[in-house]
């Protein structure tokens, strides 16, 4: 096991770093999917808390944080851009009309595929490699701004929401 | 910007995956501060969802989470090692006697304070040491399983009760 004996880093390391996000971000999504084949409809449409968003509207809006993360790190264009202006841009009470829970679960299912294809073969330097949000220009002052940081942050993300959606399940 | 042009890994990346990580966990730390800030004594007392966990129990949890990090990142011993049982062990409908809102508290940024202090003298090289909790021997075929990752999943954790004790803040 020299890679782990070395005190400066080696591409082993780089890939070490690459699939603790990577896990991370599967783990994350993986407890979504799971809890969506818990949720009944009836319990998707209810409030995570009284006064606050339903479980349709949080699945909606994780749906189309991961569709935007397609765009982001370059993976190509989304697949469900229509729901940006209906569970990011906009509150849910708010006159847009939302697909239905069937449609809603495949859209989620189609974009997470998509994702981990790309979570596949994108290499450990591709990771390190500026998102498409950030210019050439910033990327050399911030080098943190890399697509490896932004599937962490959304995963972050996803776990928020996650949590919230968790109160809809029953004891 | 010659470090962002090598094909290879280097010391300077390992810091800036180090500082990722870090970085999300104090964004993730503050905003747990914000919102207790911004919470009445009153709405951490409410339960995040009817029939879930109060404020109070995911208050309690998360600092005993955190005061475990201590531990397993071998920072040190607890600050308040009662809080697993209350918190972590037991749910919040046991006989457990609570400490006040104004204990928790206390101990919440107490133990915070010391994990700050220690992220600041980590060394990159530290953070891709083995955590306490596994040996030597597992720690060979999984290095994954290093102080950084348990950082990063505690971050995750924490994002996922901060979503719900969000619900408890006026929209």
């Amino acid at each position: 096991m020299k890679a782990q004996e070395e005190k400066t880093t080696n591409p082993a390391e780089k890939e070490l770093f690459v699939k603790m996000v990577v896990d991370a971000w599967k783990t994350q999504n993986s407890r979504v999917d799971k809890l969506l084949a818990e949720l009944s409809d009836e319990q998707l449409e209810s409030e995570a808390a009284p006064g606050k968003n339903s479980g349709v509207y949080l699945l909606g809006h994780l749906a189309a944080v991961n569709d935007g993360l397609l765009e982001i790190l370059g993976f190509g264009e989304k697949l469900a851009p229509q729901l940006e202006n209906i569970f990011i841009k906009n509150p849910e009470k708010s006159d847009f009309e939302k697909p239905s829970i069937t449609k809603l679960k495949q859209f989620w299912q189609e974009i997470n595929a998509k994702i981990g294809e790309h979570l596949e073969k994108t290499t450990a330097d591709e990771w390190f490699a500026r998102h498409t949000a950030v210019s050439d220009e910033d990327f050399a002052k911030e080098p943190h701004r890399n697509k490896l940081n932004v599937l962490l942050s959304r995963t972050v993300h996803q776990s928020y929401h996650l949590g919230q959606m968790a109160l809809l399940a029953k004891k």
